[in-house]
């Protein structure tokens, strides 16, 4: 059961978005797995992929594709990575846009293709192949509930978020899923995330927002520090309220942003409250750092710490294992005796030792609640970085040993 | 029960060490948790530290001791480690110094301390006070045995080592005990290492020999990536044999690395073979990078993967998260066309995808056993480098959650 988080909200259609969800058989018995999300004609597409150098067949392909001609239809398949396919896995990610576009009545670049299960398998391109009628027939802008179920893994519960914007006095729609449970599994080659949204804003105004959300949402989770084959994450304004195009620089540029930004970090937190085997929702929030990137080292040392994460499961406040994590986060010439560490509004690490007034059973009250702020404060410049965690439990073990037996 | 190692082998004496354990009752009750080590006259003694930044005030002592004074004493206490205790720890740890100095007729500066066990509580220096006169009535050749069980903490089984080496046409006996049962436990704040020898070396040989063995035994081990606030290795040439000082340089010299070096792996894998929870021993080596540094940003991240540990685990031949962990190591300019894995002699994955002629089983057989060599060919140069580690095992979750419960 995530933490704080139920059940998908209520996802509102988005003019110029429809989708279909249909059930392919790729790897999943009794629920559809193949997801077509078609976007109407003048859409704005941008995208992040994977940092991983191994990346997945649709990853290399749907890179090539945006590079050359603005999409029409994303086609994104759960159970089956193709990722370590090596070129029979490019021919194949090819190869379903090649058929799609047949039908649809587009060019094969116009189809990007998403991809997220097993690695190392064939992609069952005849099981995609024999229900594309299906899907382009019934294609609605009331697919998104569907949609988010199909694309999930080992996901437990459908991720999504709605929500309504302003901008130039003009009310507009935005609406994104997401699948992950997991800042990564190779193995369920994991976080795919698809925002939408019916402004119309200029091509690299899009880039531009997507990057800044992404970095300060998606490229701020973690939840066993591996890195995905087959991450991507997608935005779309498709402009469908015939609204003028949005520009970089402006008011409602602005506004475009923040609801984006917003609805990524809503989504990337997602993920770790559904994280595999979580238990915790932790934020970890390092302050006075001298730059971002000290801050970050520091709050992924902690955040990557084994001993931090199981004390996290055990509601201990082992506050020894992380100030150990911040002493060999490799920060050059850090002053330990400066350095404050904090679990809530607890104070337990003061001037580099335990602080005089911390009481166990008051760290005790903090590390029992479901959502935990750990806080460094460097006192070494002005620098803050946070990132979300989860920890490591009795469950992450079992659901990762026993994948695949 | 450790992999591979059963039970403490038989420690020869060594002439010049002598050793006495005795119940401190600074934690433990009922068992013998402070060694006391005396080095003869004239010993020569090196050492190296953690490099956590917060290192614990024993640390900070032994070092500024051993810069000033050959040491006749090594006080050694398991189940408080003395870090995090800021300025009223220092002077615990010296205060151990000044009362031995004083029975023991020598200077507080030829004792050096070193604590292994909980972080963060105040060292009981009056336990300590109790038990010295017994401890220094104690000393003998024969403690070896007793020792090695004294400084255990979390250690399932006493480790050691015994051997002896011809130099210059004259025998010596090198023995050596060590405990930790993880890279760290800030917790249990770890690894505690001592070599001895009757050669007689020259102090900057001595050192040089022991920075050239750990680099490639302790500095290549890891259980769940955290660095220690207390880790500490020390070597011991006694010289009691009266033979002639062993100088760098010297095909004696090279005698005497040789038997370091290979006691030093030996003891750092007796660490990993005890590892908390470890089921599997394994080997993870990189070869043909370009430079020992990408090998080990390879090797790091692969025995640092949670998806890879938790498959070694579970005996899964689930070769796509050691492709999706080198991919994300960060190697610039990777070919991953040009890279093969092999589990055990098993080709898994061939020019960056799965080797055609790889079977399921053949992975499966290899993975079902207790030590695993897991080799991965870059092709882009000649370096090589191998860390040893563990896997992810649900008792690991249940030993790191449960400690302090």
């Amino acid at each position: 059961m995530p933490i704080g988080y139920s059940q998908l909200p209520e996802l509102l259609p988005v003019a110029g978005i429809r989708l279909a969800s249909v059930a392919a058989g790729i790897r999943y018995q009794g629920r559809d797995d193949l997801v077509l999300m078609e976007l109407a004609e003048g859409s704005h597409c941008a995208a992040v992929f994977t940092r991983n150098a191994f990346c997945a067949a649709p990853v290399i392909v749907a890179r090539q594709h945006l590079a050359r001609q603005q999409p029409r239809y994303l086609l994104i398949n759960s159970g089956n990575a193709n990722a370590g396919t090596g070129e029979p896995g490019l021919r194949d990610a090819q190869q379903t846009c090649v058929l799609l576009a047949e039908k649809a009545g587009c060019t094969a670049e116009q189809v990007l293709p998403f991809s997220t299960g097993v690695i190392g398998e064939r992609l069952p391109v005849d099981c995609i192949e024999a229900v594309l009628d299906k899907a382009l027939a019934g294609c609605s802008e009331a697919g998104w509930k569907a949609a988010a179920h199909a694309i999930m893994t080992t996901d437990t519960v459908a991720k999504g978020i709605s929500r309504t914007f302003t901008a130039a006095g003009q009310k507009f729609t935005l609406t994104g899923m997401v699948k992950g449970a997991g800042m990564i599994r190779p193995d369920m080659a994991t976080m795919l995330a698809y925002i939408t949204c019916d402004a119309a804003v200029e091509s690299e105004a899009l880039q531009q927002c997507l990057n800044q959300a992404v970095e300060r949402s998606f490229n701020r989770i973690t939840v066993d520090g591996d890195t995905s084959t087959n991450d991507a994450c997608v935005l779309v304004a498709t402009g469908a309220q015939g609204t003028p195009l949005i520009y970089s620089g402006t008011a409602e540029y602005g506004a475009l942003c923040e609801a984006v930004s917003e609805a990524c970090e809503t989504l990337a937190q997602l993920i770790v409250r559904d994280a595999e085997g979580a238990t915790k929702f932790v934020t970890v929030r390092i302050e006075n750092g001298r730059a971002p990137e000290e801050c970050l080292q520091v709050a992924y040392t902690i955040a990557h710490s084994p001993l931090v994460k199981t004390a996290l499961f055990a509601s201990d406040p082992n506050w020894g294992r992380i100030l150990a994590a911040v002493g060999r986060a490799g920060v050059e010439s850090l002053d330990i005796e400066k350095i404050s560490i904090f679990l809530g509004n607890v104070c337990i690490v003061r001037d580099g030792g335990v602080a005089e007034d911390y009481r166990e059973r008051d760290g005790q009250r903090v590390m029992s609640q479901e959502e935990i702020v750990i806080r460094v404060v460097l006192e070494r410049g002005d620098a803050v970085e946070q990132v979300w965690t989860s920890d490591l439990s009795h469950d992450y073990v079992r659901i990762n040993a026993e994948y695949r037996t």
